[in-house]
């Protein structure tokens, strides 16, 4: 059985995890912990745990348990002194009060929910996301970088404050894996937040495993607006140090001209400029069930979002192959 | 397989329950729907939800599953907005949220948890306990009953607002039963609540099943001060409508002098004033394992307390000779 990482956080690694979760693989998601808001933070601040979100996300995304269940895990309480606050995020800073890790926790959250596969975080430091502009203004935390349109003028440094070790099982997987994927994922919040891990570079860089590189289908207005495939990877280049990529899956499908308008706020299609380079694979990776629209989803950003099965349908040709 | 319903809510349906589960019998709890205090009064009122709080007893009672499972759900948050809710509680909250039913939220926490028997509410209508002393004061809510010292000078009546109607269910399960215990238990805010259901009153007069009551070790101060066996079963049945009970189980172990004494704030020991009732089982039924004592636990309530033990092995003489 062919093992295969995933590294990212948020709604992109959900959709790669939910779709190779239908083939036979030994699958475990690396995931940022560098989240700080929302109920996330509210937990972070009162409580002292580590960020439970994204790392929920993955749990529901491998579990192979009933719908119920994974309803349950999202489910938020809309009232009173537990509003915003989604009962996934409360299993997992439960289990780290009682267990006394969170490591054990996302276990025994895994057992609850019966996942296929493994959730390791990238880190077990309680850190935060810091990023100087160039303009001088200082991001703090993740949930900052996330909302800010100025990043795209330039950005001096980002780092993780304090400064954080690598989970050694998280190595582990990365130095055993046959293939490691990074992304989708928002390249400043998903991305570079697990690159900032230290060993994880090093690990990127001296595993054996194939690395594939999935390409966000839009680009982010204000940080990486008109960014290029090559500028992407160059900037995750910077902070592996090398670039790594075998594989590099971009979507060729056009979404529906009304979709890209209403998306115009948000960001632009990210534009493939390396057709030439030979790691380059492209296929239409666009989900084209727009359901939700009707229901009266007001987020124009979900409209425009990759298939997981057809992602995962290109990312298994790739591990078919090695 | 004997079938074996019990009634009660709080800490004594917990140990009756944590007893016989050791045994082969066709187990079920019919709960209490009456607390309001704390972390239960708090989801009451901000999410609208049933009280959770006797149930999730139960189902720990009940439950199969790991220590760290059992430890998870009665987990009470220490901070923030989430302060003293217990982890089990928003679970049960969650989960009747998500399926829009708490009965199937109670079963759906059963199925997590592997509970063996059944945990069903006594009634699923939103209720509240009301009290109103002889002296004019009005008692709203069990917690205030609970607390009151009032309550042995008189009380003019007791009911349940709005009016209540019994859950099927524990119509059936108690229409079924081989046995059914009620009690040990608080008489106004864990025993006499089942009984002011509608329903449950008749229920317990026309099943076949044999009928036990549990007396408590202790009377409460202000509340039960100096009642007798004969005393707790008169006010039993008056809201019964007829003596029904088959078998009273009474202790008869002695604790130390020291106790009584740390306890005399508390209350002091029920009299048994009919031991030559032929009804009447008495038999050591004392906790002697102090040990969370050295702990530090500064409640002398919990120092006399009954061993689920001993109160199963008694409990099941009667079973068995049925």
């Amino acid at each position: 059985m062919k093992k295969v990482v995933v590294i990212g956080g948020g709604t992109g690694n959900f959709v790669v995890l939910r779709g190779l979760k239908q083939y036979n693989l030994d699958l475990s998601a690396v995931v940022s912990m560098a989240d700080d808001g929302g109920s996330t933070g509210i937990l972070r601040d009162e409580l002292g745990v580590l960020p439970p979100g994204d790392v929920r996300q993955c749990l529901v995304a491998l579990s192979d348990s009933s719908r119920l269940m994974r309803s349950l895990m999202n489910y938020r309480f809309e009232n009173g002194g537990l509003q915003g606050h989604s009962f996934g995020n409360l299993l997992l800073s439960a289990l780290e009060k009682v267990t006394g890790s969170f490591e054990k926790a996302v276990e025994e959250a895994g057992k609850i929910l019966s996942i296929k596969g493994k959730v390791i975080p990238v880190t077990t430091h309680q850190t935060r996301l810091k990023m100087i502009l160039k303009n001088g203004k200082v991001l703090e935390g993740e949930s900052q970088v996330y909302v800010s349109q100025e990043i795209e003028q330039g950005y001096s440094s980002i780092y993780l404050e304090p400064f954080a070790k690598a989970d050694a099982h998280a190595i582990d997987e990365i130095m055993n894996a046959d293939v490691v994927i990074l992304g989708p994922g928002g390249l400043y919040t998903s991305l570079i937040p697990n690159l900032l891990v230290e060993g994880i570079p090093k690990a990127l860089r001296d595993t054996q495993a194939k690395k594939v590189f999935v390409v966000n289908l839009m680009n982010k207005k204000g940080q990486t607006t008109h960014f290029k495939v090559s500028d992407h990877l160059r900037e995750l280049q910077r902070f592996i140090g090398k670039d790594v990529f075998d594989h590099i899956l971009i979507n060729n499908g056009k979404p529906a001209e009304e979709l890209i308008k209403l998306y115009a706020d948000e960001g632009n299609l990210v534009e493939n400029n390396l057709s030439n380079d030979g790691r380059v694979r492209s296929a239409d990776l666009l989900d084209s069930d727009l359901t939700e629209r009707q229901k009266g989803d007001v987020f124009p950003r979900n409209f425009i979002r990759h298939d997981a099965h057809k992602l995962a349908k290109e990312l298994m040709h790739i591990v078919d192959n090695i």
